[in-house]
């Protein structure tokens, strides 16, 4: 890594743009539930999960657990989750191992306005309201923000006529 | 549609089970841009959009625009989106045209805890702050959470190797 892709104490780096941020939110999450992995900082965390990558569990809050009626048996889940580490200001980013700027929006970057991350996971068994899945790359006890169903184009068809 | 299948006044099907929300939020989301669409309401919308569906435009803040740099080009992109008209509080759902109840994260439905809606668009074009994009399903003038770039798999080993 080159001088110029050191963030300095703040988090920036040479070239890049923070803005203010609103002074008030627009809308609020809440945590559903919390992600277990085997990385303890971000540092050690994949670039970007894998399918076939370690198997980690999807820890639901026991007031939501009914929302899980059902998911035993989708193949895929997409996963939303909240990058809390994440500074939000910075819209013109320098990537690490790269040599250009880029915005926020052309990034898989955490660095963002709303550090919502999302990943797709293969769902490999549901044990009450623990699901172990592959796929994701984030922080041991990262927040959990939403579960969806996944569907390839012609699952999505399969779906619309006769699926739940 | 049956009569089991109509909501009742507050929204509630029979058999739907709706949960005590939180008091408080843990987190807040801004809302950087509005999605312009050619459905005034949510009964005009498609059940999930297409990627050769029609245009649509994703309008970015003034705030937020530098964060667009070097999004042309991608040629799919993740778009978060909130869908704020709906409860947050029906954990066990019973869908439209189905006979089953169903937990709201085994549905790509709007009620559930984080009405945050993904949807894969086909970038089309971009025109300053607006992108032209294919692949939305929302009511005109739903509130813009994020955007991120979309990869296949085979697109994914090229990013790491060698793309911004």
């Amino acid at each position: 890594m080159s001088d110029t892709n050191t963030a300095d104490e703040e988090g920036i780096r040479p070239g890049e743009i923070a803005m203010d941020l609103p002074e008030e939110f627009d809308a609020g999450v809440y945590f559903i539930g919390r992600i277990r992995t085997p990385w303890a900082s971000r540092k050690e965390c994949p670039h970007r999960g894998e399918i076939d990558g370690p198997v980690c569990t999807i820890e639901v809050d026991p007031r939501w657990q009914a929302a899980l009626e059902g998911i035993e048996g989708r193949e895929r889940l997409l996963v939303l989750y909240w990058m809390g580490l994440a500074r939000r200001d910075i819209v013109l980013q320098r990537p690490r191992r790269k040599d250009r700027l880029a915005g926020a929006f052309a990034l898989r970057s955490p660095v963002r306005p709303n550090p919502i991350a999302a990943a797709v996971v293969r769902l490999e068994a549901v044990e009450g309201r623990f699901l172990k899945v592959r796929g994701l790359d984030c922080v041991d006890g990262t927040a959990l923000v939403d579960i969806k169903p996944e569907f390839s184009p012609a699952e999505r068809k399969c779906d619309e006529a006769e699926g739940p």
